[in-house]
């Protein structure tokens, strides 16, 4: 999918660009940070195209994994049911964008990732939403996965 | 102060018990975990002492720790003064108690801890309040101290 690939190459040169930017020190973006952010490229672009499966790849396929919301969720397990009966239709689901994402390492293994999403769909579905995320991602053998998403 | 050193000690064991108990497999809790419950209620204990500055320690004392609630606050600098702001009496800042404490090892130098707070105030100093947590600590040269704190 060429086309896709493009679209990931530009969003992390945009996103090197800005890291560059943020700091008055030369700074640029570490091969860590890059792979975090394509993570969740591929994640919004996922949920782009309805696909929940792909969506919850960016999950550490684990039972600790947690999710937090206005309760404590547990395990990627009954997280694609849980996603499937609050989004069943595409049109619910929307289009998400996340931004100001900061990718924060803590060492070669573990990074907590801050930004924000917004959820476009019509009134009828819902109608807009957004909020703001903290992520701790860790280094696994299937590549950077989210083990615990604070989303509020 | 023995008072509050039977305190701790009584807390840490329940927070042992509680580990204990949560599990199916025996499980006891580590020193990480033990001394990473000692900074939580040591800062409950500053709080309902109505010391801000004592509450603080609990963070890291650098400009990249990260207050995130409905928008991100950076550094602990601005952070005493935004309590004082926001809580500039004892009565206000009313009585805070920690619950479902879960402290997750992510390696040696870092855990995330999820929880739930209740802050318990008049209706006149604006009522009770309560929420999520989720806390990132890194062990530092001053001990375990919180560089992520996302509240909600």
């Amino acid at each position: 999918m060429p086309r896709r690939y493009t679209a990931i190459l530009t969003l992390v040169f945009a996103f090197a660009l800005s890291a560059l930017a943020q700091d008055d020190q030369l700074k640029t973006a570490s091969k860590q940070e890059l792979d975090i952010i394509k993570v969740l490229v591929a994640q919004e672009d996922a949920w782009n195209k309805g696909d929940l499966p792909a969506f919850i790849q960016g999950y550490k396929n684990s039972p600790d994994t947690l999710f937090v919301t206005h309760q404590v969720f547990r395990g990627v397990d009954g997280m694609l049911d849980e996603y499937r009966h609050n989004y069943p239709t595409k049109a619910i689901m929307g289009t998400l964008a996340f931004s100001e994402l900061e990718v924060h390492s803590l060492d070669e293994k573990f990074a907590v990732v801050i930004g924000k999403y917004r959820l476009d769909r019509g009134k009828k579905e819902g109608g807009p939403a957004s909020g703001i995320f903290s992520l701790i991602f860790e280094k696994t053998d299937q590549g950077w996965k989210i083990i615990v998403d604070h989303t509020t």
